[in-house]
């Protein structure tokens, strides 16, 4: 799975009273980042969930924050795999103004393949392919 | 079941570059309100819908804004029926600034009962006392 | 100015436990729709707010629900202006899947113009054509 | 400025279809934590923006989930500052059940003093002591 890039446009409901789009909603757009990067890799998640009960449980989440986004700007969203095995998934994000080109954070998100009773379960092999896993 | 009235205070996150409450979160604060109605009346929602597998499928959501929160401000969400029958629930709402007593906003919400599969369905008999049905 | 329709995906974020998106997300992407129309109308509202101070303060807002969107689901925002004046503007919704083109909700806000410190204030003539005002 | 404990209710709004709050809202319940820390220690936030124009501005957040936070479920969260100079500030959060006292997640965020223009700035000698910087 190689990166990929998505583009949102900062909400006004994103935003926050100091003008700028507020912190915990970088997390929604890495989500927003790592659905498409499977969409576009011939993969939509809400698949594998209905399918074979596959559910990423979250496990980590760190963002880092360079420049703020402001309201109504178009953002670069790029998501890439940096780590996976048939128990766990690590992806990497990197959000920049698609305007200016200017990176505004960078992040890392964890996760834990689980099953449909959120337990960790090990990855369905054929899902191995999608994840880099060998 | 009587009115009730709720206490929260507004966070950062519900701000917008306004500087007050985005206009959504106040459909939120009525959610709180109504929940909280239904505990201080002796029921859950959560074990409404795990016990009997009852949901409340919104059907109209109204707000009216006369003065907006602010961050970091204290407010009254008063909530109570205004009609109930087998097949739905009508709540009203009216928040206000606790430190002012200023009304903020008034809203109502209906709600269509429903069953597991998301599919209108009568409200079992039990629970007519705690919507005031007959 | 003359509807608009725009398309979001609904986000995991937007969900909520009943597996659909969440009642009050609705009104966020009326937001979208409204700040969309105004874009392919040849203007943006966060100008709108830097070069004149101009704000749509909102003042009601309603919405009916018909259907819900799930997760993944791709929705067109249909948005327009039902009325306006030198001191007022409403405006009208309509979300439907993008998928299967069912009509999932129907909405109206209506705002009033404001000023920067949030007073009600006639509308600067020069915006009068792009809302249609004579 | 000691460890301060909130408690919160997961709304309906906060949850996702995986049937649990939602990740990126803990950062949301961090916030709360944090701004209640100060107000037990006698400041509140919203003067210190309001009076000399100090903004936090945030650089760096983590969360590392061990158990997810179910709707209607109340949360305590811990707050407590782990580094402060006169240029930034590091607070530690610790969020768990208030029913089974289970631990949920713990947190980081780092903030930096920034002015009213959003440039980084050092923090006016008075609020020291708040931060327990000598």
């Amino acid at each position: 799975m190689i990166a990929h890039e998505t583009r949102v446009r900062a909400r006004y409901a994103e935003t926050d009273q100091m003008g700028v789009v507020y912190y915990a909603n970088y997390f929604v757009w890495m989500e927003v980042g790592r659905n498409e990067l499977c969409r576009a890799n011939g993969m939509r998640y809400r698949d594998m969930e209905a399918a074979d009960g596959v559910r990423l449980a979250v496990a980590e989440a760190t963002c880092r924050y360079s420049f703020p986004a402001h309201y109504d700007e178009e953002v670069t969203i790029k998501a890439w795999i940096t780590e996976a095995n048939s128990r766990m998934v690590r992806f990497g994000y990197e959000i920049s103004s698609a305007e200016t080109g200017r990176k505004l954070v960078t992040g890392e998100t964890k996760h834990i393949f689980c099953n449909r009773e959120m337990k960790p379960a090990k990855l369905p092999a054929k899902y191995y392919p999608l994840f880099g896993i060998k």
